[in-house]
């Protein structure tokens, strides 16, 4: 990878900043939220919290810290996911079963690790800082699964808990959707520069694109549910096959969190709980099964990730610092009303119609680190663009983020995309 | 059903011991331990806690408290169980998933309940007490569940948490196994008397029985562990074809709550976590497809209900008060080192070779109380004589357990029976 | 077992009756019907005529004829069925896929078979008689298998072919139903006597049974239709808990090869393929969960396999040779217009409240005769009186069909009973 | 799409030849081997003779033939596949229960549409050519699906019998693997010209490439079974994470119809039946996720279907008339013992590292037709060149056939890819 941008202290104050937030994301939760595991995608928030943990002290405090003592043998064990070189695992379905350790223990751990971590960073190795900052980049990743997971718990609950409750916004109009057109050309994709990305953003790379033009913000609330109204569920006309197949089968007739009342569809929200659906917000957690049904059902279609990346390059070239992302704790998409705000970055990860596969001269890393991205690229599709749940410092234009094409718990939406 | 054996002080008397003591069982679990449902047939302790309080609620209260205020509505769908006749229920396997309420709502719950509960009994209305002695004994079953169902949460944790430390008991030797011979002859099957009785015990009937023996004792680990040693769950010749099926196809080589090591089998109990298997204990976590195995393997048979009862009624006419009843608080099966120790009553359930049906003009009740027994008639065997997890007051000669072959996480054991 | 009741002559010509039959039965079909497994129950046809070979090789003529040579060592392990101890099998739910060996292939070995054993029988050797007859049971049991697995064949092909198309009988109307009463007391059950018999039918013994009555005749469509139309399969107070939920998940609505039509319920025979339900005809194709359900609507019960074997030694002693068997070929069960005819034999196997487990002293038999019965002893019920499907010779009032209570491609139907 | 090559004779003759092709590949079956589905994906023989010609009857006899009688409608049903918007189907999975229509009736249909569409051709209407051109393509690509799903049925058959005996090969070695450099540059892609193509082969269009080689020959058995004795299956580092868990659940442990013996591997094959596993010969029947880890193994990558298309224009540019293609009748692809012989075209199918996506300016057509490529284009990767089981006059460099990525009963195989 890359160097850091952060200076000695900079890497602490980083370290500090990103590791108190996982626990302030968990604030608001009860104990028995921390535990449970409803859906196989949904880790429970306190293994995430260890996980998080663990790889600072497997990745960086084993190998880097004199003398370092492990906080318990067993919970190195127990809170490595995926990394199959680390050796033998708990089963992630079964992560749910675990009521042991138990959060108090989780989070002696936090701060035996943390402890440890701050006197290492104090030595000011360029190598640590290097994994410091790739580990903090892993714990946000982590902190935007944790509240999407968060909103699995408490939105399937029959009581729907507010998660943090916010001041309720003003109703507000989202403005006329246009098309932005792009010219045809040859253009630059993927990272570029010493700041940190991941391996997938690389090797930077050029494409060639025809002339088309991207949709000037998300798709709402409104324009989904008419297509929702025309059938759109059940006319394959507007569907891959394996898409029709799966919505058939679930019985998936609404994005999720979308519970049927006798005053229409209401949307379970984090920060109101059950309320009516607001028709000028964006939709979302909605797959890419069903955003591919709708742009076809709207005459249009997804972008590629490279026509997306150019037009945020173009529309978007600055990332906003007062965006919707997780900082700014509204914890759900919000109304377009500027028919300037194009919402490409933040709101809500936007399918786009390219499969996750490397770049050209992909440079898959050796070891667990390498295990990282390089091992899902088959059958996810790249949503680009960040939510309301990506903390700001972790979001760049290049990010490729990636998930099957079923998988709607994270704050997904639609962006268009036209021949022109 | 019969009339109450209890005085109106006396069932108010039982209703605090027994309410008492399902939060008493539950004092050893962290918070986390409440909310998990590891197994499908494995509820969560807080739901147990919820549900045993549901009953008196539902049944009662509503009916016969006036002005009585229900504590939630949206708990007595939440808590209601299988009562099909009570309307919409969460699904059973989603129990797990429900971490509202929290503990402290349900133990509110059961504050305003009992509270409610004590003011009704005081009126002595004969058949509120009839409906609480019921809802006693319900809470009990759901004790014994309670118990099961929290071994399993912690004994399929690799930290192996000990739930209640005991003394260590010393070592023990088993008596020999013996037969102990019954003529054949006319006997009475069932429940008499104006005691509490389940309505499957019911009606009094005559059977005939051949000239038959029964095993003197249970059988043991070490006993056990020859018919494992000697490729007992291999060898086809001593199982039902569904039963080696069964074990085949979910790789059972041994009782549930084994664990090899290299010194040999472990086996996780609540009172002391891991530890090695004492040859001289009763074997138990298995199922009826073993027992029925390893009766064939041994060159015996089980029993009947028939002939179990008896046999009990012969061997052991009376309860022993100070049997290995959940009161004792062992928690585990112990040694029968007596020859005259039969161990009929408490330790383990004993499987017998009788289907779950109902005895002639068996009198299911309608309603809901109804569903109570009644609609399990099919494909389940009867364990008869309790456990060491069973309340002592709960427990008679004629009482009824029923489980599907292949459940394990009960306290359920072997006792052989021969012809001669 | 016992010994033969077939003299040297007498079991040649039985061995050839029997033999021809399976072909007979077959010869209606087409080469692929032949070679299907539509549902893992069904066997294809050619596996049964290749299977019923097998046994005569397998275990008489290996055994006892002098330089016999083996078709086909292939076909032996094709052909083993469940025999665990006869080596490794086949998987019975591949058995649709194995196109080779072909039909004419197996009528060969049939053929081959066929002509060993006639030269062997001729030697009298009374262990070959006793095992011949065994053999021929075997198959008689595989022709009524034959049968129902053709019927389920073409019975859910959306063609409907007709099998063998017989005179389309007149309408006839069902005698009115009566309860016929039994006295109590201690009454002989199973079998007696040197005659042919299965070991589960074993040891004779006495049992006490109460005062009850039994239905006069079988239950018919009209009937049931009656209990459809008060929405029995719907309404849980009626069911076994697993038995609703069976019929939930399934969305089992009707009796199997019901299917709806615009004027009304039609129903697929093998005699003259799709036609409209007739009201007077016994119901047939439910299982056991459906017939408890029925009988609970009806206000009355199954019968223990006990009372239905008394009832039939009191009330149809004779078995009637021009009773509704395989040889008739009306492939369905007829109408009961004479309140005389009690349809106690013959029609539809009736399902019992009896789970089908061992009598007392039951004599298991040792070696691969041996899981004959004995291992199918657990979660299944007893179902007495044979079929429309069943051969006459094979059958008697003490014989104990046994099936899963989910089964409804046999033909079985409703007896009912009652407490006076 | 595009206007058809033939002239109104030219259609004729070749409708002729592709329809008797079709009876051509089945007459080595035996009458049961035409019936069964032992895989989901495998469709029986005779469904695809049916299904072939409905394409006829259904998009041409019954729009462009005058006075045109169906030969049976409800064959029409029967015998729909996936085209969604021609009503409802027999589930794809029943395919193999559905033993009527038999074969005979399925020829007779044959012979009524192809009689009907030799006098429709006759008239010579150039709509009716297109859509007779059309229809002959999709009869090869079932042709092709024909000849892997007879294997797949003969070819796990324990029996193993042989589909047609070619003339054994004499042993041949193959050429050194070398890597072919191909420069950098802008290359276009796609199909060009007025001749048929499908319509996922357009829009043309340019891509860029980075320098890369691609390799001489395919990959052979020898090279792959280095893989598998070097613990290729079990080291995770050169797997997606999806494909090892399959390899894990299935227990794929080599490719497809590969068996152990006491002498080594075997491998069944349609000319010889069970024969060791020649290493010369190129490795076939593996999926995408074995070709992706063996090529990581390797040191090297698949390449994207740009690079091979690029590659073939240049190393194989036209397309061999006698290389191995399904009229060669060789059914498995042979040795490549000449160092010029690359292989590009014929033989197997070469898995590549693109999704299969649509194409900029992909022209989805409307109506039934449409649903033809348009709704596979999720979770399906590109494969190139052609088979052993291709027709000639089926292929193009351009062509884009598409795989689920752990599909192995196609010819499928690998073809290394390197950066330089």
């Amino acid at each position: 990878m890359t160097q850091s941008i952060y200076s000695p202290t900079g890497i602490s104050r980083q370290f500090d900043r990103v590791r108190e937030q996982s626990v302030y994301l968990c604030a608001p939760l009860e104990a028995e939220d921390y535990a449970v595991q409803p859906h196989p995608d949904v880790s429970p928030p306190k293994w995430h919290l260890g996980h998080s943990t663990w790889f600072f002290e497997n990745f960086i405090l084993a190998d880097y810290a004199t003398n370092y003592l492990r906080f318990d043998e067993r919970l190195n064990w127990f809170f490595n996911s995926y990394y199959e070189s680390q050796g033998p695992r708990v089963l992630r379905s079964h992560r749910g079963n675990m009521t042991r350790p138990g959060l108090s223990t989780i989070l002696d751990y936090r701060a035996h690790v943390d402890h440890a971590m701050r006197e290492l960073l104090e030595q000011e190795d360029p190598e640590v800082v290097r994994l410091t900052e790739l580990g903090l980049h892993h714990e946000q990743q982590h902190q935007e699964l944790l509240l999407t997971d968060i909103k699995y718990i408490l939105g399937t609950n029959p009581l729907y808990p507010v998660y943090r409750r916010r001041t309720t916004p003003s109703p507000a109009v989202a403005a006329e959707l246009t098309f932005l057109p792009v010219p045809a050309g040859r253009y630059a994709i993927g990272h570029t520069g010493q700041s940190f990305c991941w391996d997938n953003e690389l090797s930077h790379h050029d494409v060639l694109l025809l002339d088309f033009a991207i949709g000037s913000r998300l798709i709402t609330n409104g324009e989904y549910l008419r297509f929702m109204e025309d059938g759109g569920y059940e006319r394959f006309e507007f569907w891959q096959m394996e898409g029709i197949a799966w919505a058939r089968e679930l019985e998936v007739k609404a994005p999720q969190y979308w519970y049927p009342s006798e005053d229409g569809w209401q949307q379970y929200t984090l920060d109101r709980g059950l309320v009516a659906v607001d028709p000028h917000l964006p939709v979302t957690h909605i797959g890419w099964y069903e955003a591919d049904a709708y742009a076809r059902w709207a005459g249009a279609r997804l972008a590629t990730e490279f026509e997306w990346e150019v037009a945020c390059k173009i529309f978007s070239p600055d990332i906003p610092q007062r965006g919707n992302w997780v900082e700014r704790e509204s914890y759900h998409p919000t109304v377009a009303t500027d028919p300037s705000d194009h919402q490409l970055l933040g709101h809500v990860w936007e399918w786009t119609n390219s499969a996750y596969l490397p770049y050209p001269r992909y440079p898959r890393p050796d070891g667990a680190l390498g295990e990282y991205n390089g091992k899902f690229m088959i059958n996810q599709m790249v949503l680009r663009g960040g939510s309301c749940a990506t903390p700001l410092r972790h979001i760049r234009p290049t990010y490729r983020n990636f998930f099957q094409p079923d998988k709607r718990w994270q704050f997904t939406g639609i962006r268009l995309a036209k021949d022109v």
